[in-house]
């Protein structure tokens, strides 16, 4: 990472993960839930770098807005964040037992708690937001915008495209394996046809599975801190083009990374036949197409004036290590 | 059932399910997780009496509203019944294969694509909500309270005691067993102390897991359709008492019905020694305590000018056979 980027980083959160840190867990106190409090409260401490909440305050601020304006908004990405790990986690999903280092949800409080704290979670961020402070009008708003990035549209339909394309990755080795056996060498292959399915296929779910959420932080957080219609729409492709470099980072780093790095089971997705930006494009085109996506998400902050942590926060992910 | 009372909610039926069974699904066409919407729609396809909607629309006529305010309000309701079935239905949780006498969601589509579905339905709900028709204020109020019902202070953590219970039922039948073996005949017995541990925790238990939405279906209705300060008061105290004895009738129907009368496994709660209204009261206790909670909800509309048919639903509740 290029020293500037790297210091701004740091220098962000220093800021705001304190103001996160503290509000994110004190809704899930007290209550006749003991345990469910304590099974949404253990993953919510798990850390991590509150991508989705930093990038919505930081949007808000590169368009003037406040912080605490743009707070709720960012709860409520988190907490959404957290129960789609919870969820993703499951032996249905999944199947993972490590997160971040520590055992998953269910391996901790069973598959029922983890289930209905993963609930919990999602219910949650939608309280948090309605509940306010600030004008009703704009939270509403952002609160329609996540609900259709987190929903069957977006993040949960990715993730359902997702489980059904490990079945479908089968198939299509079982098809390539026979129609090469007999085909002519005329026009494509069905090799190369299928690697092209494929990657419109895997750009699909990750669009909803991942970019979803992460262009909803950018463009609830430019609603939250009143952004100008023009401004929005800049973070909205700002957000959109960043979702896809980080989840090209997220499979290089499958592909490369030690668990030990990532706190999780590393190169999981090859190991279970996963499509991936590596497995199709290679590592270098893989490379390459994150640089690309990461120049594309630069330019479109070129407009707001306080830009200068975006953009940070931009390089740093493309560049980070876990 | 009294006559009256029935007519009346066959004509509200056939009055509002329309209107509601139209909306209900067009949510889930198109988009690209096909399989997923096919999933949603399949629960929320299984019919059944609408309770919730029904009497969040009857709320908002009560108090002089229109249905077209409340109908958002509505659809939300019958999402989050619909995803906390499928929830609840799923091995980690009751494990159930039959609901509303068709197989469990999970049993057609899978494990995983049924935690998902009850995702995309529960953030849907959400969503219908934040996108109106209406007066943005009492939307918001209306979706705070929703959030708050269903979830950990509400019906997930109602949810996670229960899934608790059954194990702790277990613990007290063996210190029963035990304590009693050794025990003078003298003050409380073991086993008379844990019956009145064990009422107050049912009542706990039920009070989160069914009566706070039902509370909620009210109380939305009476924000949505405009409802005096008196008027949401009263309309939240008749959902309180008819939550408890829609949940006691639940639980006398589950040990005296057939799996043909309900469209589900009948007497599983006994079978699986989950404590209830009857276990704890027998089962002409159960049916007093009915009684007695459908008198105190009738009670509460006396100030109401269209209360009619909600009086209609509180009597034909507490008498339904399934």
């Amino acid at each position: 990472m290029s020293h500037p980027a790297a210091s701004q980083v740091q220098a962000d959160l220093e800021r705001l993960l304190p103001l996160l840190d503290a509000r994110l867990t004190a809704a899930f106190q007290g209550g006749e839930a003991v345990r469910l409090g304590e099974a949404m409260r253990y993953s919510l401490e798990a850390g991590g770098k509150r991508v989705r909440p930093v990038l919505c305050l930081l949007a808000a601020e590169a368009v003037g807005g406040r912080i605490e304006a743009a707070l709720p908004g960012a709860l409520a990405l988190e907490y959404i964040h957290t129960y789609s790990l919870i969820h993703d986690d499951l032996p249905a999903m999944d199947d993972d037992d490590l997160r971040r280092g520590r055992p998953t949800n269910h391996k901790v409080f069973g598959e029922g708690h983890a289930i209905l704290a993963g609930d919990g979670l999602l219910t949650e961020a939608f309280r948090v937001l309605a509940e306010g402070p600030g004008d009703p009008a704009p939270r509403l708003e952002a609160l329609s915008l996540l609900a259709e990035a987190a929903g069957w549209r977006g993040m949960v339909g990715g993730q359902a495209l997702d489980l059904e394309g490990e079945a479908r990755a089968k198939t299509h080795r079982l098809a390539k394996r026979d129609g090469l056996k007999g085909e002519a060498q005329e026009g494509p292959s069905v090799g190369e046809t299928l690697a092209h399915y494929d990657l419109d296929h895997l750009r699909l779910i990750h669009r909803l599975k991942t970019g979803a959420l992460l262009r909803a932080s950018l463009e609830m957080g430019a609603i939250l801190g009143g952004a100008a219609p023009g401004e929005r729409q800049a973070l909205r492709a700002f957000g959109e083009a960043l979702g896809l470099a980080f989840q090209i980072q997220d499979d290089i780093l499958d592909a490369t990374a030690t668990d030990a790095d990532l706190g999780k089971r590393a190169g999981k997705d090859a190991g279970r036949g996963k499509i991936t930006y590596p497995s199709l494009l290679g590592l270098e085109g893989a490379r390459k197409a994150l640089e690309e996506a990461t120049e594309t998400a630069l330019c479109q902050l070129a407009s707001l004036p306080n830009r200068t942590s975006l953009e940070a926060w931009a390089r740093y992910l493309a560049q980070r290590a876990n």
